[in-house]
């Protein structure tokens, strides 16, 4: 049985991404214990790195010990009761999986559906908690993985406030692709993954909780389902002062990785890496529209990190991927749900929002396209790109 | 804001455990696509050695995403239902975490509770369940982290199909230390670490579940509280033959990790494995034993890779710990639960069980110990160190 060793891709999915070399670096430093001091001084730092991350001073901001869909179950989990109402505004897979959430937490789930690849109406959801006033929290997804959208996160919140609701906000594919500042918009609980925009192996997830938030989970008449992700518990390992005591054992190296990561994106200013987000979102997308393909979504509601490109009727979707992957060990996000077979999902997330990466895309999408017969002009896609870089 | 260095320790607390420089270089691989080709390849190997390191068919074996608590949480929501009676065998504090999960299932616990450090009583559990005829799961930790014990496995599962109960085995530390056959003993639903005696990082808990198990969660009146746990969509990703589907984002170079590490483990091999723990373990208890330290347990049933040492009267616990990392880089545990303050645990897990751990800490307790002024005569400790290894 031999070693494994990975072939050497360009990652352009929906995430992971490209991990920067000081990342996988960090990780495969020795294992030091969960209880250590020094341990325990690295958890300080990555606590304090992933406020300024999410721009919050929320004592409670630690990573879950488990992927971005574990980080949306601690959320549930803990703030959700059995009987309660809670609003999910659904404009993509992930939202479905908040619903699915809500009612193994025993809770009933009113959705509010909006079409794919569309931001969250905002005067819908006034209008369904004005319908369900009993609703004390809702919940939508900030960047949708799925469909490329990007909601108004801060007019949701204030809308679920003055409705008396709290908000829980999946920022999964959001931390660090775009603007994102947890107590200016007042969002009481938030996870994330590291995946995506921090450019890290998947596996843990970044939360946030403020005080209204805690407020109702201290208050809870039933205990939280989970033994894991109750936060009861697991505060006393992450957020215990003086002593901390034992709860699980963390994935130290993980960690590791995290902090560096952390370390890079505050090397680069949370505003720069915004800016380039979108800068190269900008190249990719005049590119793709001289290659004769269409950005699904509308303007305003697109997701710099994440492009959602129609599959333009007669090419063969699995072949296209194939053909980057093979010719140009390039991989791209299939289409999801309502997608799959429609449209392609091209990631630009942390490490791979480069212009290394958006050049290497637009090249293998036109020799794939051509390889399908249609005719496209590569050379007015790299005038196009280059454009925008001026 | 510095990146992150560990002190590089040596690792014999109760996990983690000295991670080879092998593993720690797999992880630090290029980070592929959770549905790359490649990495699909990756995840049949891995299930592949798994099974290997628990001697079992069963196809459901794979890692759960999470540390060996969600391992423990994973067979817990998926084999129990509201109403179930679970009978829970706890000599220890994993004994006892078992039951908080039953509880939280909505079930009812009924808890046999052994002395620390001494195996569970097979004739405990058979009266138990004559007691309490509803009872349709038995659990037990068969390799205690708190207390040292080694349980009969065996045994307590054929007790347990005697009177038409499943069994759930925590195997969180004896995977890959002492000698278990999942197959032969007809373990129902198994759970694991990475970080004990397979010498990964923290961050993945093997699990495997038996037809007779997979039975019980198909015939499931009420959904499983957990989305992410939940077997029947967990396994659409680890179990899909022919197409995967997206479940979650697993955590690629953790798993290089434990591929890496299983390999190492199949290369020795198991029987091998089991002997170089048994083996060191001798060699400590004698200079241990030695030095005028006691190990706790009765004969037969101590773990090798977890020997629980009694704190002599008027020895500072802390300050030994404390000697020993400053002085030594070595971690050793502390006391769990009762055996706070009274005890220390010294692992001899994975790669941690060789010959330079035993001397290390041999020689490093003895200077502890005489730090405090107690009267060690650490040239004995070597000579009944040594006359094991002959």
């Amino acid at each position: 049985m031999p070693s494994f060793h990975p072939p050497l891709r360009t990652l352009m999915g929906p995430g992971p991404s490209d991990v920067h070399p000081r990342v996988l670096a960090a990780m495969a430093q020795p294992t030091i214990g969960h209880l250590d001091p020094a341990f325990v001084g690295l958890m300080d730092d990555i606590k304090d790195l992933l406020r300024r991350a999410f721009k919050t001073r929320n004592a409670v901001t630690f990573p879950v010990s488990g992927p971005g869909s574990v980080g949306m179950e601690a959320c549930f989990v803990n703030l959700v009761e059995p009987g309660d109402t809670v609003i999910v505004c659904r404009n993509g897979v992930f939202g479905g999986r908040m619903k699915e959430n809500v009612e193994r937490c025993g809770a009933s789930a009113v959705v509010i559906d909006d079409p794919w690849t569309r931001a969250v109406d905002p005067q819908r959801l006034e209008d369904a908690l004005k319908a369900h006033p009993q609703a004390r929290i809702v919940a939508f997804v900030m960047a949708e993985t799925s469909t490329g959208a990007l909601s108004d996160a801060r007019t949701l919140v204030d809308i679920a406030h003055r409705h008396g609701a709290l908000a829980i906000v999946d920022a999964v594919t959001a931390l660090g692709g775009v603007e994102l500042d947890v107590d200016a918009w007042d969002i009481d609980a938030i996870y994330s993954g590291t995946q995506k925009c921090l450019s890290c192996p998947p596996g843990l997830a970044p939360v946030s909780f403020n005080e209204r938030a805690l407020a109702k989970v201290r208050a809870r008449k039933t205990p939280v389902h989970s033994w894991f992700l109750d936060l009861n518990l697991v505060l006393g390992y992450w957020a215990g002062e003086a002593r901390r005591s034992y709860h699980h054992t963390a994935p130290i190296n993980a960690l590791y990785g995290l902090h560096e990561a952390l370390v890079m994106l505050h090397e680069e200013g949370l505003e720069a890496a915004w800016a380039r987000h979108a800068l190269h979102h900008r190249a990719l997308r005049a590119g793709a529209e001289a290659l004769g393909l269409e950005l699904l979504g509308a303007d305003g509601e697109r997701l710099p990190q994440l492009n959602v490109i129609g599959i333009p009727p007669g090419i063969d979707d699995a072949r296209v991927r194939q053909t980057l992957l093979a010719d140009f060990d390039l991989e791209i996000g299939a289409g999801l749900g309502e997608f799959a077979g429609k449209a392609w999902r091209v990631g630009l997330m942390g490490q791979s929002a480069s212009r290394r990466h958006v050049l290497t895309c637009l090249v293998a999408l036109a020799s794939a396209l051509a390889a399908q017969g249609r005719t496209v002009n590569r050379e007015a896609a790299l005038a196009a790109e280059q454009a925008i870089y001026g």
